[in-house]
Formats: structure tokens, C-alpha cells, sequence
């Protein structure tokens, strides 16, 4: 089975390294930027190109792995080819392929990929649509061979699996700045929050967060309240967001 | 070295059991409701009590563990005593000891504790203040007996550091609340996002949450904020949350 990679960044070299690692042959990485695919496809043992015209016809699978904004672009600049082509987008439609391909799909590893950073993808979740049910069937044993978490969803599904994370990634990573920022003021050290934030999430590991929830807002205490909006009259950002975030839990558990 | 415990809830439990395995002997257990006191007296192999008039007068350490809004209260109703009384409240000032005391302070765990969690208290900061230098000293000694983080911080950063708290732990739970909501009303299973939210706390153990921030909002990506903006148009309590902070997002990004 042959692997085609579009694309060289974070998800390209992750998946690439994962099917290799798999025992697939990844027989070709294309990147616009003909460095990039060179540094990418020695990594992978494999051939390269920066030229659209000249991708591998005769692949058994074809990952784009671009950022979003570029998949429709890429997409239409493409030929066609018998083996299936899945874009790596959580908030992309399978319709960007818009029936151009004889079999496609999308092909989403759920989580956040950072350079530098070792994951292990056999728990990563992957979030397969295709667009027949051969191509799904062939996509699930692709899956299946890089995670034990392989599920199926439609678009609107992966769209708010997104925004999920969106939520529990991306909005905890800017909870986690502020909190950083109002250490900084009061010059104590960042360190002293980890442990409270790898257990908050540890937590959820096992619980549904709606179960744990704690702090004051949950308690509905008015007086430690009052007394954080105080403090934070000179941190109106973090004010803001305090203010939002409980109101919410109180008005969400008098609701119970 | 003798210690009393006031209160019978998880600080209570867990600071206990840390001083008995660290070799102190807990001389008493004092709850104002008896079966909780004998339950946790229990399990620290010692007396219990609910009699404030009956609590030992001769322990070096009294620990009082009690929800913040019955510290005032108890503090009033006890006797004088010749050993060091700490509370153990982030949110509490070391003024509410009025220096009715010879010797006293705070002892600060900074974590969030849950019944049926266990932790590793060996990694939990503990936040030290004392109303003067021998009982700082001695304080340091019981800390590090149980913890290798100590800390000493004025009340003002204790608040600062249980506010940060607040947005990196309780604050926190509420997005994943969010986003476990968002996954229900699409048939989606919140063991979906447990891997992504492992990841993007682990992540911030070794990097800066500021240096790490990924997501639509980093990138400005008005694309897929307005169609998320979109999605989330039934779900006005999401809706209010993803607005504060991609706008924060974005206008912090934009001033660099």
C-alpha cells in the first residue's frame, strides 16, 4: 500500500512518521515549498516534489495535510487519481471534494500537534468520512493501524468535535495564559500552577467535568467572589472572562 | 511533635494522613460534627472531639481546615494556645488570626482536591506566611516534610495565586463542561476530547501557555471563526464564551 503525503508540516510528518513506523511505503511528500519537502520526505525515506503535475498517479491513498485555507485550492489544481484522497480538517466539510475524486474522505487525527513534541498516536482519536463504503472500509484499516480510536462522523460532527476542542484546548491554553499573566504581576512563579493544572485535567480523565466542577462560583460564594472582582479591578481582560465564566456555573447549578 | 486537626473534610483528610505517614503524631481530630470526627480520627489513629472547650492544649502545630466562611467563627471560639495556628485558605488573609494568637499563620496547599483522588502531596506546592520568624521556621520544617515545594508568600499573593487557581483549575473545568454539552448534542462521546486535553496540559509542564497558544483565534482565521460563530448560533452560553475570548485572543496577538 502506497501513501502519497501533501503537505510537510505538523499532521504531514506526524502522519507520515506514524505510517511508515506502520509499515507502509510512503511513496512521495509534495509541499509548495520544494525545502520543506525535501527536509520531510528524508525524514520519511522517500521521494519529494514542489510540482503538482508530477504526484505519484498510481498511490493507494493520498493524505492533504495542508493548512485549511489551502485544501480548496489544492484540491482543484489536482488530477485525478483511483486511489482514495482524504483531507486532515476537523472544520472542513467532506464537500471541498466536491465529487472530483472517484473516492474520497476525510481522514481527521484528533488532537494538538506541536513541533518538538512526542505523542503517542495509538490514543489519538481518528475521525474517518468517506465518500463510498469501500473507501470508508479502506480507510479503516488505515486507521486502524496507526490508532486504537477510530470512529466515524459526518461533517457536521467533525465541525463541532472542533469547536469542542476549540473549547478544551485552545480556550484552556488562554485560561492558562491568564492565570500565567496574574502570576507574573504578583512576581510569583508559573511552576506553582502546574500541578493544579495536570490534575484538572487528570480529573476529567476519569469523571465528566460537569461532575467535578469546584471553586466559588459553583459554591455560590459571594463573599470570595466579590473579593476576586476586587482584585482584578486593575486586570480588566481577566475581569471580563472571571465575570462571564461565573455567572454561567451559578446560573447553570440554581438551574438543578 | 504533636498535631491538631480542625475540620474533617478532604485538606483535612489529606494533610493529616501526609503528617502521620511523615512520622508526626496527630494528637487530636476536632470537628464540630462528631461523626466526622470520629471517622477521620479513625483513620489517623487518634482522639476526636467536638467540644471546642476540649481541644489539646499542648500540640506544637494546629491546623485548621475548615470551609473559609467558619475560619472567622472558630478562630473567635478558641482558647490561647502556645503552638503555631494555621489555616489553610488560599483566599484567606493571615489578619483573620486578629493576633489572637502567639504564634500563627497559613499553610497553604495549592491543588484541588477531590474525595476518591488520590495525589502525590510530594509535588504540591505548599504556601507558607507566619506572624513572625520562628514560626515561619518552624512551618518550613512541617512543610517539607511533606512537600518539595515551599513557598513563602505574603496574603496578597496567596490571593493572586488562588485567583490564577480559578482560571487555570475551576475555570478550566468549565470549558471542558462546554465542550462535554457541545459533544452530547451532537451524539458525540467526551472520551473523544480526553486525550486532546491531557495533551494541552501536559503541554504547558514544560513550555509557557503563552508560547503554545494554537487554534483559530492565534491565527486569526475569520474563516472558521465565523463558521464556528455559525454552528454555535443555538448556543447562545457557548456563543458568549467563544466571542470573549477569540476577540481576546486576537487583540493580544494583534499588539505583539
Amino acid at each position: 500500500m502506497n501513501i502519497v503525503i501533501l503537505g510537510s508540516g505538523n499532521v504531514a510528518t506526524l502522519l507520515g512518521t506514524c505510517f511508515l513506523n506502520a509499515g507502509y511505503n510512503i511513496s512521495q511528500v509534495w509541499s509548495r515549498n520544494v525545502q520543506h519537502a525535501e527536509a520531510l520526505a528524508s525524514l520519511l525515506r522517500t521521494q519529494f516534489t514542489d510540482d503538482i503535475h508530477s504526484i505519484d498517479q498510481s498511490a493507494d491513498l493520498y493524505i492533504i495535510a495542508v493548512s485549511d485555507d489551502a485544501i480548496e485550492d489544492l484540491v482543484a489544481k489536482l488530477g485525478s487519481f483511483k486511489g482514495i484522497v482524504v483531507h486532515t480538517s476537523g472544520s472542513t466539510s467532506i464537500e471541498i471534494f466536491n465529487n472530483k475524486f472517484e473516492n474520497y474522505g476525510v481522514f481527521y487525527p484528533f488532537q494538538t500537534f506541536s513541533k518538538g513534541r512526542d505523542v503517542d498516536f495509538k490514543i489519538i482519536p481518528i475521525l474517518l468520512e468517506a465518500s463510498n463504503s469501500k473507501s470508508l472500509e479502506i480507510l479503516n484499516v488505515f486507521a486502524n493501524s496507526i490508532s486504537n480510536r477510530v470512529r466515524v462522523c459526518n461533517s457536521e460532527q467533525r465541525k463541532a468535535l472542533h469547536i469542542a476542542a476549540v473549547f478544551a484546548c485552545n480556550f484552556t491554553n488562554r485560561l492558562y495564559t491568564l492565570a500565567q499573566k496574574l502570576l507574573e504581576d504578583y512576581q510569583l512563579d508559573f511552576d506553582l500552577l502546574r500541578p493544579l493544572i495536570s490534575e484538572t485535567a487528570q480529573k476529567v480523565q476519569e469523571f465528566m467535568p460537569k461532575e467535578v466542577q469546584t471553586g466559588p462560583a459553583i459554591r455560590n460564594d459571594e463573599k470570595i467572589i466579590n473579593s476576586h472582582l476586587k482584585q482584578l479591578e486593575t486586570h480588566q481582560t481577566h475581569l471580563a472572562v472571571y465575570k462571564l465564566l461565573t455567572e454561567q456555573i451559578i446560573s447553570e447549578s440554581s438551574k438543578k
